[in-house]
């Protein structure tokens, strides 16, 4: 099995950690390569950051299709491009939000999302309005880090378990959403303070989240719904 | 009271129609002006042509705050855009979704909604659920003719006449909004056309909701809220 | 454009600045005219009380009617009677809350209102639901003054201050709406307050945004559905 | 115990037959009362009849409290002045819709609603939302008969039939509701009748669910919670 | 009238003073008889023990349905094996939470539960949703005692008061509901601490609402709809 | 790693072949399973089945924990003693409607589910609204046929592909849920005769999805959150 991953900003610097982190989460038998934009933006925090991704997203999937890959992680918690890119490929495609939310609707009541800036608490509140789980979202929190300042683990784990232990204290969390697929490697040790300190929720990674739903679409034969998913008309595109 | 309209396409072939149409919903004081894309799509019809023209839009939004505008008209029912242009102009902006959807709830129960062709229904259905006003979409239908076929006024006319009169028939809707904003001029004779057939329903027009929705915006002195529509962070933008 | 103001309650001694008040928001060419009750209360703040005006307000609509006036604004934040008028006139029919909420949702997420007494939370929450805009109302807070002490400018907007910056600050209100439509000319200034604070978030004025929102429908050939708001059958009626 | 009936509408030619239908329904025990208004409309069939209504029905609801009876029964299906007379009377007081619909929910899945005419369809929806339980009312229907023309009986019962076999036929009704506490005595022949077809589903009376709702209220001790309906402030009222 | 009383539990201890209080709500006239468990566990505060007890109370139902009661009442809570039960007879059947809470919806907006322990708190959520009145429940709390030591009054009213009169402070309840059937005799006096602290908020007994509930069923003629509760198929049974 | 797959009813004659299905969609390195019931019925088509089958699942969990099993599969579409399992085992487990429903979810707009007989149908809504996912549910259809009629291939097909068909033609439907995890081997065949007649949409095997999610919450260390699923308070029980 073949699984691209997208990460949808410009420049190189973050690939080899994304793919690393994905194939860590892979089944053995799963190929993954990872590939960044050509234009785009550096961190995807606004919907205007969004936004300006989208098109390089889009190139991608089209290179993805040519590819014959058999599913795309698009590597952000805001799902860019997911929806667009289904009506283009014949594969299953995710961004970070959608599997890990709907596996966490398995394992408790209360969902507790905790991300990076307040500046993407819209844009996720309007996802889950979206996808209509809105009311099984406990509380979205942030740990007021840039996407690009989460390399200092100890500074990240510390905010994590602030937020993700006051949730849970305060009964608006069952289950634990890392909000963010830059924050790698650090929901298992999350996980282990919560329960150090009494709380015994699971800790959902979006990457392995991400990585492990594509596979089961996959083995599945599940491709994107096309009376939903309708391909585009033809007609003059200069992007 | 200066009004840019974004005609969120490639090409410039339609801008004096629109402008004319906005102007002819304009209060006297206002001045309309109307610019298309450098970058983007011959037409909106997917997911996939509205995510390839939102930075061609952004540009043009701005464009819009350097020239100090009161309001911005992004002048396509899938409102493209709308959300990452308010996160970086201190003015109203909105599409043509909207005001359409929001003016018709103070008019009738259950609004109905009569769009271009099939591949659009998830994106106003997405977009219903994200402002939240799902439960009073009674019905969203089609006349099956591409955004760039609709000049023939009778055909339209006759197709919007259709499923207009079978969904208020069938209880499915009390006002009727014309689900695109390239729809021009026939939104009276549609009305018409309904009351003959003893229908006396509210038939909405988007360009004309949105127009008078800015304006009342900014005689209101209403602009984006800033906890919702955060400043983008500053960071590298290669578009 | 003639607009009729109906204030729902007994006594002329508002009259005046009711009046002033929403010419001053009427665009150029807008006639503006009031009218208060021969029956009813001294003030609305009760279910009870809205009741005991409806009669009274419903003789105002028919000679409104009567007077072929354009469209008519009931001045009061809880929409006494706006929805049985829509039954007896062709002409654009609102109160308070309806425009306010409609309009402060397309420029935040969570809408905020600031109102009298806590004793017309209840209806405000019927209202919200009654319109389906529930899950947008973030909070629905009191300055606890009567509708009749609202005339102190000083203490009104002391109070509104304290409740709509708690409101933005604890994450409950991204746009502020004035809860009762005796809250003149305060709205500019609270919007200043607030972004003093660091809160730049718009305040939305009922009054405002009710004279505006008939001018739109009038404007834009609006009137109440007949299919929801039909006309009532033939009855004796002795009230 | 006393429960007082006040039937809605001016004119006393009715009450004998309401009166001996309360009666029918009540415990034994229980004494019933009924008064007509002295200000009001012949019957009540749109939001303006429920509007003109109001004060005449709150005239009643004072006698009732200084009569110190122990239940009210407005007996209207639009639960006219209902929420009014909560905030005055210190007894349980509800309409026709209310109790059918909240009893109904405990016997089936979708409630199944046949009223008089589709003048009243938007009233009742507004309830259903006011009161929270719009999901589950799978349908409203009409016998297209006004109030006062539902005296013959074979014509109301092979209309009731006809709405209720086809809602319950289609998967629309678990449950059927008799939607107007005009339609006196015909519940045990319709539920009949719909066995007879093979629908076994129970037909809830409106009366008798209301009489009956309102003695378990006062063996319950229940009386309406004063922090929703708060006693209406002193103020001059004139009506 | 006869009702039988399920106590879903397995011992006799219980059963006297569970056959007393129901008594002592039943209305003249009215026969109850009270059985508990031959299977099942000695207390339900949780799925497990939901799940556990639910065979040996339809043993007790279809005995129910061999000795012709009028209606069931099985006395938890959580509403164990109700809708199993409404599959196999043509009687009325309730626990404690479905006719405690529709009752409190016709009292006050926002209603409150205090229950036993928090391990019951996802089973009340559940139920909620499941009867579509979650948006009306405003709190759930816990007295933090099991089921089998609610026997100390004076400890089980502090705890209570504790709770509802924080709950009615804070606006998250106009009603307060006593979440567990073994709460027996304390309404009364909650009610009046709360009140003592001006808190005039009716207090719902489960047991009261059950009887009163059962009983209104019974002379309304009102039994499961088949189309909901099918009876189930024939095959091969053991247990 | 070890799935257990509980078949939730007795007799032992369909063990080979569900172990066999369950085992042909496991990863390589997965080790299946397959226990039915000591006690229970012969299938499950009621909330009474369900009932009656829950101490017997509970009892094979009990084994299943001794076991150290790595997951749980309870292979029925109507998730019966799930959410009771999940309190007293530290492994993921699940049922056929959550994983298969949340799966759908992903791949388009509106589900439809085909199951067996109109008897499951208000069971499978309760469980879509347990879930929060009621919304996205578009339809449920019916084969009409009982779980032990499913073994002829040609007339389960032909039913199936008439009720998919018909739910994909009305919009009802843009993913098909096979409702009954005895529909075995068939989804593939489905799908193709959807494609052939335009429909391109996606088919969901339960058993597929269960044993998927299953593997994939494995992989990702994801159990039980505690804070929902708390264990059960130690007690007598005799079941």
């Amino acid at each position: 099995m073949h699984i691209r991953v997208i990460l949808p900003v410009i420049g190189e610097s973050l690939l080899d950690s994304v793919r690393r982190e994905a194939e860590a989460w892979a089944a053995p038998g799963t190929t993954i390569d990872c590939v960044s934009l050509e234009r785009g933006t550096a961190s995807i925090e606004s919907e205007y950051d969004e936004a300006l991704s989208a098109p390089g997203i889009l190139q991608r999937i089209d290179e993805a299709r040519a590819d014959g890959v058999d599913g795309v992680f698009i590597t952000c918690f805001g799902d860019p491009g997911v929806h667009a890119a289904r009506e283009i490929i014949d594969a299953p495609v995710v961004g970070g939000f959608e599997p890990a939310t709907l596996t966490a609707l398995s394992l408790g009541e209360k969902v507790g999302i905790v991300t990076v800036l307040p500046n993407v608490l819209p844009m996720l509140n309007s996802l889950a309005r979206r996808y209509t789980i809105e009311r099984r979202i406990g509380t979205i929190r942030v740990v007021d880090l840039p996407v690009l300042g989460l390399e200092d683990h100890d500074v990240l784990l510390n905010r994590l378990f602030e937020q993700a232990s006051d949730a849970v204290g305060k009964g608006e969390a069952d289950v634990i959403i890392l909000g963010c697929t830059g924050m790698l490697g650090v929901a298992e040790e999350l996980k282990k303070r919560l329960a150090d300190k009494g709380f015994d929720v699971p800790v959902v990674d979006p990457t392995g989240a991400a990585i492990t739903w594509l596979e089961s679409c996959v083995r599945l034969g599940l491709t994107p719904s096309r009376t939903t998913y309708m391909p585009p008309p033809a007609k003059d595109r200069a992007v």
